[in-house]
This record gives structure tokens, sequence and C-alpha cells, in this order.
């Protein structure tokens, strides 16, 4: 069963929570801002059903909800910075709004983070370049999820990648995905749901194919985007490591293997490891910095317009520009409510219980 | 049949057809440098069988080989460039250098590129940022070949991306790959050979899946990295997209649809188009804006040699780091020679007899 509830409670409830564990005020609205825009958006393996992993977390000491955030090292156009074991939706608005900074300075804007924890979708930093005529990049990595091309066991992260591009009168350009060819969160509801997973994506544990949607809870591993050689899956490979070598490697995060799993299936070997938490990377382009911004604009424009334009090959499914079907989310989801599967609710119940805070008739709000 | 040929013939007679075409003597043998290096490293689709198509481009007068290459706006750390319509390797190996000299200064550099044509390898522009201790990023965009997911025409080129990391005592990380599932190059060599092509990477005209390599000469489209959508192919679809986006839209060059065929097949409206080139976008990293050097590259090694001494699916097909199969031949190739076959020889000596220069016997030079 799903329940639309509306966007001003569940925000409520979800800044309580963030303050409950220690958060200031301030960085508990915008975290709740960040995790329900997953929802709004309509990636909800990504929000509410992730709240629950961050109480985990918290009391378990592995997140530092007082943390001291700090710049390493800078130049004009760079930094390095720790996120001192912060939440992720605190630790990376702060990096992303740095990046946009330096690039109002420098042209560009680039900021490598180490020593944070998930930070929700990607999606929602690259796009806060927008409003300064920037493209935004974000991206992070992640439990280590995915085999490499030709590897039997899961070595990197889905390692979630967001450009975020301005245009004039059509709305942005979002692409938000993770470089897996499926996201975890995806087939965990698919396990759920006892559904089968799409041919190509997963194999077991001897590297064999597989369609078991919860095949990582048993020593599989989801393949690059791409899955074979043959059908290009080292591209998604390359792809999946650049984004590990630029989060975590460059900053000096935990990367692929090395990062400590925040799911139960994984095998949790901390003890042995230096705990550098994980890593993201934000950039920020200023497009005046190459060339007038109405000019791009305007072009962009162009683009988007030709995409949307072109012939399709069922004429029911019209060509779309990254970012339309999470735009339409949103705006409906903002006035309509959040359509809340109920074991999240009883979820969301769970917290408040364990917290000590008020607990919420969700259902009844809407 | 396939002939082994020396580098340095192959290499003096490159440099003198592009000396021919008007190329200075340093422009000629830069671009000669640049197109062998697609050969040597075993991507014979950017190499020697790419000479006949610039030689019948500048024969159309589509290229100039004087070209006035000028910075149109600059920062710090970004510029602007205006190709003047010249070979793509002449023109893009003057914008790395920019990217990498700004780079020194602000942390990070940022160049784009319109105006500009073909220019080979993207991963060779990428590496050239690798001795001085930086990341290296090189993309281009290239004919319409690719259908956007849902789209039943070709609106997006192959796009490549190169990333060059730094290591220490491991060979850098070079990943130089189209964002298509396969390349243009590749499926021309599977027609020519009457082979079929993998599943899953292409469609007829009328958007229906086919093997049939020479698809593209019958108004089929490569499709998207991952290619369905339930496998993922929305994200190779964003990833073409961002690809034409930055080379192109942000320019100001032909993007997507509006760039000019340089194939044969290609429907050539020319003249009702504004012809702006293609457009590149290259980035360099400076690693010591981040961290220091030594501490990242060693990190780099750590990266590099846990995925190599990861468990693989097969015991005689190791995990491979991107870049390896390239750099074992061109180490192989440089001393051995560049396996050439026939059918090239053949067109060399047919571009030495249209251009009269001396023609070479390749085959008894090594």
């Amino acid at each position: 069963m799903i329940t639309r509830c509306a966007y001003n409670t569940l925000h409520q409830f979800v800044s309580t929570v963030f303050f409950t564990m220690n958060c200031s005020e301030a960085d508990a609205l915008q975290a709740a801002d960040i995790l329900l825009r997953a929802d709004l958006r309509g990636i909800h393996s990504h929000g509410l059903v992730r709240l629950k992993e961050y109480v985990k977390l918290y009391s378990n000491g592995r997140i530092n909800a007082q943390a001291d955030i700090r710049i390493i090292h800078q130049t004009p156009g760079t930094a390095l910075m720790d996120g001192d074991k912060g939440f992720g939706m605190v630790v990376a608005p702060r990096a992303m709004q740095l990046a946009i900074d330096k690039a109002r300075q420098a042209g560009t804007g680039w900021v490598a983070v180490r020593n944070t924890n998930h930070f929700g979708i990607a999606g929602h930093y690259a796009m806060m370049a927008l409003e300064h005529d920037m493209i935004g990049i974000a991206m992070t990595n992640a439990n280590p999820l995915v085999a490499p091309t030709r590897s039997k066991h899961p070595l990197l992260g889905t390692n979630p990648v967001a450009t975020a591009i301005p245009a004039m009168e059509q709305p942005p350009f979002v692409a938000d995905f993770a470089t897996a060819p499926i996201a975890r969160g995806k087939l965990d509801q698919m396990a759920k749901r006892s559904q089968v997973a799409p041919e190509g994506v997963l194999q077991d544990a001897t590297g064999q194919p597989t369609q078991q949607a919860d095949i990582l809870c048993h020593h599989g591993a989801i393949k690059t985007l791409g899955g074979d050689t043959l059908q290009g899956g080292h591209k998604g490979y390359c792809m999946s490591a650049i984004v590990d070598i630029l989060t975590a490697v460059l900053p000096g995060a935990n990367f692929g293997p090395l990062v400590i799993p925040t799911l139960a299936y994984l095998p949790d070997e901390q003890n042995n490891r230096t705990d550098n938490g994980i890593g993201h990377f934000f950039g920020a382009l200023r497009v005046d910095a190459f060339r007038p911004a109405n000019d791009f604009k305007r072009y962009m424009d162009h683009w988007i317009t030709t995409m949307r334009g072109s012939e399709p090959i069922h004429p029911e499914e019209p060509i779309l520009i990254p970012g339309d079907p999470e735009r339409e989310k949103e705006t409906l989801y903002r006035t309509e409510g959040i359509p809340v599967e109920d074991y999240i609710l009883e979820e969301l119940n769970a917290i408040a219980k364990q917290l000590n805070i008020p607990s919420v008739d969700f259902r009844g709000q809407n």
C-alpha cells in the first residue's frame, strides 16, 4: 500500500530526526530538504527509505553530527575538504557551495571531499549551480557492489554522477544516474516484491549471469553499465573507476573495496582498515567563463528542442531530456503529496520511538 | 593480409602527407605523431584508416591547413578557442596545452573549442597531462550515429571521452572510450569482413534491433551504452548528451544532428546549416591543487594493485586497468612495427599518387 503524505508533514518529521541526532537547526532543515528532494523527484531509493540507515550509523557512532568540516588545502579554483565524518547531507552542500564560490572567482571550482557519508541524490548538488548560470557536477563513491569487467567480486560502488546544465526558456538538463546499470535501491525493492531482475545486469558469486534480485545478499554483484565486453561493459567499468578515483583516491577517502559498508549483507572488516569515510567530488563551471551565458543558454534551448522534437520509435513514447521525469514528479508531489510505501511509514514510526520524538499520523495529514 | 610496417617509415609518409596539405613542418610532424599513436595503441579505427578521409576533407576545401587558431575569451582557468577549421590534430594539441598551462596557474584548466575537425584518439590529449602530475580529460563530438533512448534516428556522435590519471610505480590509468557501446570504425571493419555485429548495440531504420554491421549505411543507428532502458541505456544517452553539450553547445560548435557528416552514407545538408565545425573539450587538474602529488600517486598505485589483484571469473583473464592493452601494444609496435591491413596500404599509395608525393614500399621497410 502507498499513502500520499504532505511534503510539510514529512519535512517537519525528518528535520526533527536530524535535529534529535544533534545536528544544528540549520543543518537539520537542510538535510531534510535534501533527503526529501529524492522522494519529490521520484528517486525513492535515496530518500525516506534511507533514514533508518542514517539513524543506525548515528547510533553506532559512525556519524559525527557536530562535524568540524574543514578545508585542508585550496587554490583559487580547487579545494580539499575533510568532512570529519559528518552527515553527507550536511557536508556535501557546503562543499558544492565552495565549488560555486570558487567558480565565481576562477571560472571553474572543484572540491574533493574525504571523511564523509552518503549524501542522498547527487542531482541536488549539481542543481545548486543552475541559478548562478553554472554547469554543476556532483559525484560520490559508495558501498562496493559492482564487479569490474572480468572480476568475480564487487569492488566498486554504483558511483553516481549528476550533471546539471542551465537553459534559457527550456527547463534545465539534469542527468543524475548511477554509473551501474541498476541502482541498489531498485534491486532491494524488486527483491521485496519477489520480482525478477532484468537480464544482463547481475552476476552470482561465481561470476555467472543471474536475474535473482537479492543476489547481492549472496555474494553476487552488479555488472558494469553495458554488461559484457561485446556490449561495451568495459566502458561502464571505466566510468565507475573514474568516479571512484576522483571521489576517493584524489581526496584520500576509502576507495572501492575499502569502503566500510553500510549494508548488513556486505562483509564488514572495519577493524582492519583506516577509516577515511567515503568521498565526494564537486564541480561548478561558470558558463560565461567560456562565452556569454545567454548565447549558451539560447543554444542549449536549441539542443533541447532538437532532441525533444525528433521522431520516436513508438509515437506514445516521446524522446525525453534528462531531468524531465524527475521535474514532472517534483511539481506534482509538492502539491499533491509524496507517495510513501506503508513499510516506510512503519520505519518512520519506529525511528520516532527509538529517538523518543512524537510519532506522526502521516496518513491523516494530506 | 596484414603487414608489419616500421613506425619511422609510416611517420615519414604521414608527415609528408600533412606537409603536402600545407601544414607547417612542425604541425605536420605533430599530426603524424598523433595519427600514428592510434595505430601504435591498437586503436586502428582512428589511425591510418582515417588519412584518406582527411585528404578528402582537405581536397573539398573543408579543412584550413593554415588555420588561425585563436583564443576568443579566457579567464585564469578557462578558455574558448576557435580552431578556424584547422586539422583536429593541429588544433587539439594546442588547446590541451593551454588547459595544462592554465592548470599550472589556477589549479585546473578547461578549454572548449569550436570550428575544429576530427582529432584522432582522445587518449593522446588526456595523456599530455600525465608528465605534469595532472589528471587529463579530453572529449569530442562527432558524426551523428547514435540514437538517443526512444529515438528512431541517430542524433548524437559516438562522442569519446578520455581520462588519464598518473600513478607512482604503476603505469598510469588511461581510459579512452566512445560513449557508445561500439565504435563506428569497428562496425566498418566488421562489415568489410562480412561479420555480424554483437547483439544489442544496433537498431535499424525503424528502431528495431539488428546485428547487420553495415546498418549505419541503411539509416540505422548505434544504440546508447547500456542498450535498452532495463539495462541502463538511458544512462548511456546521458553520457553521449553531456559530451555533445560540453564539446559543442558550450563553445558554439555544430551539435548532434547539426554536425556536417564526413561519412558518405550520412545525408549531407551542409548548405542549409551554419558550419561551426565540430567541438572539443579539454581539462587538466593539477593533483597538488588538492593534495601532495606523491601522496595521491602512491594511493593510486594502491587502487591499481587492488583492482589488478582481485579474483577473475576466468583465471586466464585477469582484471585489467584501463590503458593496459593499449600500453602493451604501443611498446610492442614501436619496436616490431605496426600491423597494417593491405587495403590500407593501397589507400596510402593512392594518397601518394593523388598528392603527387613519392610512394613508399611499406612492406620492404621492416
